[in-house]
């Protein structure tokens, strides 16, 4: 609430004010399932039809296929004869949101990414990771050969298991903390952009803290924001190294809101602890200087911070994640201890 | 232990061994306290006399001076009249470590690390920081405007706060967790580097890791090894991003050892939960390149992991921090925690 | 020639190469004269509706707008009161190829690219350009102050003149060479991509070597290819270092081929003396990475060079264009003197 | 002669300006003929000795090792036998310009830069190059494999030969084009820096256009400047992105000035047609970076430029070269026609 009061001083906010209640509170919220079936998209796009019509304060219940499209089965020993490249990180939705105009800010909170599988798989895929020649970073050596790493869910889904024959340790036991890798809304000026790729608009951001509990902040840049989520992920390392997560199918649940009239111009993602700008390009150090930028202006903008005062306190205080190295565009976190903002 | 047991085998290795042995475990450490005095060095290099000759070890307890070489008073508001850019980040040392050789392994366990002064300072310092032009990222619009900021400690020193006058929050309270941002060897090739400058032999990582409780690995590169402290850090956010910490002087006490003939390339450090590589170069992507692929050259050389599944863990379980992004060359940490070593 | 015949060895191919014969030679070629209006498009896209089909060996006399979509005049004095961000960019066509299928290459031979009006603009456009802080590289200090340049050109067009009255030199006149910023296909995927962003499709690349005479080749994502040109550019230094080079409207004049089942990664470009490929994305070494390595794939797939004997070739005899610095993506040019080719 | 006549004008400034005329035009200039024997030095030191102690408007024959300190014989096939990586790089010099004091500008012209013998070596070098896993870019796959190519002179040393019997095209013949490929002064701070490494104090640039005739400035850092020269390349594509050059032995001869009280930050090269300024830093954006900004301050401190207006002109007018892309720093040159300087 404290971001929607401070922006609604003065006579001429309070009917902005009162409808951005209307919305936000709304009298009976709606729960609607939605099983994608294989009706998923490879791009955030405008003109992708809406899955579903919801409300401000509804309810989705949902669920997502692996980043594959579920092309994998866990005796797969490699990742080449059964992915199809051009059906690659399936997105579940797109989602209207009523009410949702261009410069509006859609707010998201998750309340279950939870697989529905029991094994999730990782790989070392040809051209692709951070410690690799890759589709960017291009050489003439050899990239590294195509192997497929299946990891065995626990019964009760809290680990994952990986068998390392090859090593002295024999075997890795992860913990499962489910994240949805891709998460965004269709991107401005009209474009359409594979999946796999972050932008302002959120999407294949690869950050582990999207998980169940976050509240996320998307800007609106179509409307309806065309919402859409993809591409769980039962755990991942900082920066997704190699390439693939531990990639499994999701059982997905949200709310949607929105704040009328506040445009943002980077996904923003708030928990108990935190709050945190995500930035996404390349190279590594811009995704950081958006991150880090974006935070300090919502310090200003919403927080009635002084701008060098809070670029101080970002000195001082400041934690950054490298969400991930390995997509078109890396993504950055910085992030704030909410103890810092004014009461 | 175990990393010295497993790199001797065979009838050759014994006699090193033992002798590695009285060096880890000598009958009597010593304890040296030295104090520099204004006997300060500003780059790191293979010429500078020792300040103390110690054996492995042994215990030294010593200061650190500030960053700006104690030139401020917390009653100033700038830094350009008062910082003598020739006397930047002084170390204290060299410790010369008798019997380290190049291709040995200098093992450094930091014991204390407190402020021994009630403040600290940060700053804006034109050129300098990672949100603005530098002095590499040079640019024809105008830098940030010259501004000292001064942090004051609670009287148990356990946290530092900042008046910011044009801050709806007024102040900002961050708990102090003392670090040396520089520590190091004397690097190899006979060159002379610049204190400010982090590389294999670490110096200005400014790692917010580098605490109280924690043991350090550096290569040596020179007779000695020729290790030195300085840039004490009351406090620093994840990559210093605003260019300078919380920087006060320090009570500094360590113990020193040596793994002879273990080679390492980057430093690397341990603590309670992790081990960690810590790569500095730039750009970002390749300091973060170096440190993991430094860890996974640990884990197959001292841990029997093959590399490529090694690769594969990391992309589900490393931890990855942002130690810097302003100094010239960035540094990055890539961890993992020591649950996934091999009992 | 060379490129058709070494291809289509072994009695399968030959139909292929009559087929390809029939393309690139048909009996009249024809000539198509096309003027968008105000039917320009702000994205490479598969869904466009075509402007025109045309067949292999056909010509095109079109025309361009300005970048800005010819929103300025010549005594305006900055840009923000006029342009509109939402149609920054336009583009002619898409022209329709028939026969063209994913998995060919475009070739393309620019005949005409000469201003059809007397003046060009540059301009410095805030948080544009690479010298300053930009949509990418943010920072939290000022960017540059919006002002427009506007450059007059002589009558026959040969020269373009700047008052710089705040110089001791006065003006400057810089020698008008005519190109084409923006030139490409759509590209793969189903994603529609903004005309600023370059990519293996081509699009704004911003490269100066764009120009009358030169025969281009671009990689086909789509039937028909569904080529765009526009952004003509009366000159422009390497880098295109401010963000805008000499803009202005173009009459543009060109002959479209095909090369049937060849399959080409980026764009590739010929002129009397070289040939380069052209690699766009960030950061910069990577765009020159994916370029030399593309050369190498070139030399190697359709010259017989072994790829390390090309790489050392290109080690000595590389000659490396700085396209654009300000783009989204950054483009380079690596290219090699056609007098090392086999004859 | 501009640049000093420019830079004193007032009564004060008469006398420096004689005395600069007689350093820079001494009434009997001397030339000194120094072999370095094996007298090299593998870093660039504020403490070597002068080989020589020389003065202003002298002219200096001398000689340079390759790159390998002459390590190979034409008939070798491979580096690592013979390349002794503590000695990499030999310089010759120090040579001590009498008078020169930190804060003046080195002028050198170069008047000969030729190979003494009849043959160069390029070479895949395992771990450095461009397109290929480095020491920077460090990657988990293989890196290059091993090999020396030598390239064979033409009796009057004008091209260089390399056979290629695993091509089609069966051998290159590039044209020679001696330069030296390491040039530089003493560096600042009393740094000593691997001769591999180019910076403000010039060094390994690798720049192709450092060639007879031309004019270089480089800033001077400590009392003699204490200039070195080596690494002769008989030629060298742009970036040398296998990492060597055609690396020979030179003959070298050369002629020192001094522009007193004149500061410079960065290396500086006027040739026939361009003044240039020369950053080295990574990443490569940042080198191109310093060099254009450098350019811009040149403009605008020498010859009268409105910042903002030289930006613009560069944006139009400026030609970039990219010197060395495998250097532990990058180096970009940004260069611009002189008949854009006032008259």
């Amino acid at each position: 609430m404290r971001l929607l009061i401070k922006r609604f001083v003065g006579v001429v906010s309070v009917s902005v004010f009162l409808f951005s209640l209307l919305l936000s509170f709304p009298v009976s919220a709606a729960e609607h399932r939605y099983d994608p079936g294989d009706k998923v998209y490879f791009t955030y796009c405008h003109s992708h039809p809406p899955a579903l019509k919801i409300k401000p304060g509804d309810k989705v219940i949902t669920r997502t296929r692996d980043a594959s499209n579920d092309a994998f089965a866990p005796t797969d020993k490699t990742l080449a004869p059964k992915l199809d490249l051009t059906k690659v990180n399936p997105q579940t939705g797109p989602f209207y949101i009523e009410g949702a105009e261009p410069g509006d800010t859609l707010v998201v909170k998750l309340l279950k990414v939870a697989p529905n599988r029991d094994w999730g798989w990782g790989g070392a895929i040809p051209y692709f990771g951070a410690l690799a020649p890759e589709y960017k970073t291009q050489m003439v050596t050899d990239p590294v050969k195509d192997t497929l790493y299946v990891w065995k869910f626990n019964p009760d889904r809290t680990a994952a298991v990986l068998d390392m024959p090859k090593s002295k340790a024999g075997k890795a036991e992860v913990p499962i903390r489910s994240f949805l890798g891709t998460i965004g809304t269709a991107p401005p000026g009209k474009e359409c952009i594979s999946s796999l790729v972050p932008g302002p608009h959120g999407a294949n951001m690869d950050f582990n803290e999207v998980v169940s509990g976050v509240t996320m902040y998307f800007p609106v840049f179509e409307p309806g924001a065309l919402f859409m989520v993809g591409d769980g992920h039962a755990a991942q390392g900082d920066g997704e190294v190699m390439g693939a997560a531990i990639e499994t199918s999701m059982d997905v649940e949200f709310t949607v809101d929105l704040i009328k009239g506040k445009t943002i111009n980077w996904p923003r993602l708030e928990n108990d602890k935190f709050i945190m700008s995500i930035g996404s390009t390349r190279p590594l150090i811009d995704a950081l200087r958006i991150a880090c930028v974006d935070l300090i202006n919502w310090l200003v903008t919403d927080y009635g911070f002084d701008k060098m005062e809070a670029y101080q306190l970002l000195g001082q205080a400041a934690q950054i994640e490298v969400a991930n190295v390995v997509d078109p565009q890396y993504s950055v976190a910085c992030q704030l201890d909410k103890k810092y903002l004014p009461k």
